[in-house]
Formats: structure tokens, C-alpha cells, sequence
């Protein structure tokens, strides 16, 4: 089996910082945006449909009556695409890969180092400006609180475990607290050990 | 404020262990059974009371039920006389703290690292077989997991907040995964950084 680090994250919480540091230091390929690009180019939908829809759920209602009874709806099927790029990226290599549900989709296909990254709200409202500056400030907590929300809803949809359990992760890291090269260096050092 | 780190950690899943360790690395006191009898010698209550409720919830009901409306549950009042010794202890010192809901208490009284340990169950039955060894064997399941459950209710009713999520804590590490020695190194070289 390869060996797999999984980087769970708050949104604008740095976890894709640190995934590229880990990128660095330990000489893996890192799938973030990059694999949103292989999803858009084997499910022909739009690169703006897989990053609201890939890793958030609006609410379980909504998914459930988004659609008949027996069919699929984009969500569920978007959800079985990234399953299977998932499953192939790890088959074929050790690597990093960010979001998107892999600890648990690759549970029993790698050898998976599962990480969480968290950050208090003034680190996350700092990301957050510099990603989205369309986003107004006064609308910053309840920007972050939304997608907290929808990206626990997706994971608890299709995994029915619970986003952020520590229990779930070998290691969670507050990078708010650490900074995100600090958070690298544990992990590489943690993955060193193998 | 004095620097504190404050152990939480499944029962059995060696953050004891791991609390000893820290403290021998660090040169710094650590409270764990001491704690214990230093509450014990305070309180009136036996220690083998203060073992079994001074951080298990038996369920919220029968906390609710068992006295009369504005009188305080012995539970309730060991939680108060628990406070304050954390509280006195934090205060006095840089130091250790296991459990007892210590990174609730101290969270605006001292400069904490919340760090929480968790473990597979494999590795938790081998640490209750060593404790408890009159616990039987097919029963270990069961019994870590009523722990659980207890430990769960008692941080949810005395804290409000959610035992083991993630983003309660500075850092989140599986003891089974790394072994007791490698995470107090993680620990303690995070607590030298400050």
C-alpha cells in the first residue's frame, strides 16, 4: 500500500499552505487544485460546480430531496467521481491530498497519515481577506461559520462520521496557534516515521 | 499568566503516560492522582467516590434528577471544589494538568496548550488488561466504551462544548498510531516554542 497524507481542514484555516510546505519537504505530489482539475475533465462538470458542491453540502434536505427516489443527483455522482480519482492517485503513488473526504475513502487502500488543520477566527478572517476580498468584513464570522457548516454536513453526509473528531485524525494541529511551518515540520517528521 | 499544559484523553489511551513523560522532559509538576487526594483531602468525599464521579457523567438525567431543585448534586459540588484546586494550582505554577475538564477551567486564567490523546481500541485493551485486571476480557469493549460515553457527558454538561472535537485543542494526537514517547516529544517541543 502507498502511504497517503490527508490534509482535513477548516476552510482559510491553512491547511493547503501547509500541504505545500509538506509537498516540499517531503518530495510528494500534492492533489488541491490540481485534482479539482482532473474531476472538471472527467465529469464534465464546471470547475465552479465541483468547488461549491465537491466538498460542501447546503443541508441533508436539500440533498435529499434534490432529486427522485432512485436517481443520483449531481452531488452523489460528483461524490462517486472524486471517490475513484482518489482511489486511482493512491494506488499509483505516495502523495498528499488535500479535502475532499480521502481519510476516509482511502481507509483501507493506503497507508494513510490523517491529519485535521484548524485555526481560530482572526487567523482564518486573515486568509479569508486576502483569498475573497469581494467577501465584506462585517460578513467574515458568518462567511467562515457557513462553510464550517456545509463542509460537516458533506462529510457527515457521505461518511457518517463526524467532521473534526479528533478521534478520527492521527494528528490535529491548530495552526492559529503554530503557524503553518511548524505544523509542516510535525507532520513530515510524524510521516518520517512512518 | 503561568504556562499550563492540560492533558484531556480517552480512558486507557496512555495521556497519563504521556503526562509523566512531559513532566520528567519539562521539569514541571504534574497533577493527576495527586490531584486526586489533594481534592479528596478538601472535599470530605472518599477517594474512590472522587475517582468514579470526578469525571464521569452516569447520563444527564440522573444528574438532573438526583437532588431537589436549587440544592447542588454531589457532583456538582465536586465539580466546584475541582475548579478551584485547577484553579489554585494554575495560578501558583507553570504546570500539568490530566483531565478534569482543566482546559475549560483555566481557558481565560492561564496561558494553556490543550492538547487531547486518543488511541485504537487494540491499544486501550492492552492498558486496561494491565490496570484492571479484573475486568474480563470479552467485556472490554464495552467497558471502554461506556468511559467514553461517561467522559463525553460529563465534559458536555459541565462545559457546554463537544469532548474530543478537534478545535477545542492546541493539538489532537493518536497515542496508538506514534506510541506514548514520540507524542510527548511532539508536546513538549510545542510547549518550548510557547
Amino acid at each position: 500500500m502507498n502511504r497517503v497524507i490527508t490534509i482535513s481542514r477548516q476552510y482559510c484555516s491553512g491547511g493547503g499552505a501547509i500541504a505545500k510546505l509538506l509537498s516540499e519537504k517531503l518530495s510528494l505530489p500534492c492533489y488541491d487544485s490540481v485534482l479539482l482539475e482532473k474531476i472538471a475533465e472527467k465529469s464534465g462538470f464546471d470547475h465552479e460546480y465541483i468547488r461549491e458542491e465537491g466538498e460542501y453540502s447546503r443541508g441533508i434536505l436539500s440533498m435529499i430531496f434534490s432529486h427522485g427516489g432512485g436517481e443520483l443527483s449531481n452531488q452523489e455522482k460528483l461524490w462517486i467521481i472524486q471517490h475513484n480519482i482518489i482511489c486511482k492517485l493512491a494506488a499509483k503513488e505516495d502523495c498528499i491530498i488535500v479535502g475532499r473526504c480521502a481519510d476516509y475513502i482511502l481507509r483501507e487502500k493506503a497507508d494513510c497519515l490523517n491529519a485535521f488543520i484548524h485555526a481560530d477566527m482572526e487567523f482564518r478572517k486573515e486568509k479569508l481577506q486576502a483569498r475573497s476580498p469581494e467577501v465584506k468584513k462585517e460578513k467574515f464570522t458568518q462567511f467562515l461559520k457557513k462553510k464550517d457548516k456545509a463542509r460537516a454536513a458533506y462529510y457527515s453526509y457521505f461518511t457518517g462520521m463526524t467532521w473534526g473528531d479528533a478521534r478520527h485524525y492521527h494528528v490535529t494541529l491548530d495552526a492559529g496557534k503554530w503557524g503553518e511551518e511548524k505544523c509542516a515540520e510535525i507532520i513530515a517528521a510524524l510521516y518520517g516515521k512512518g
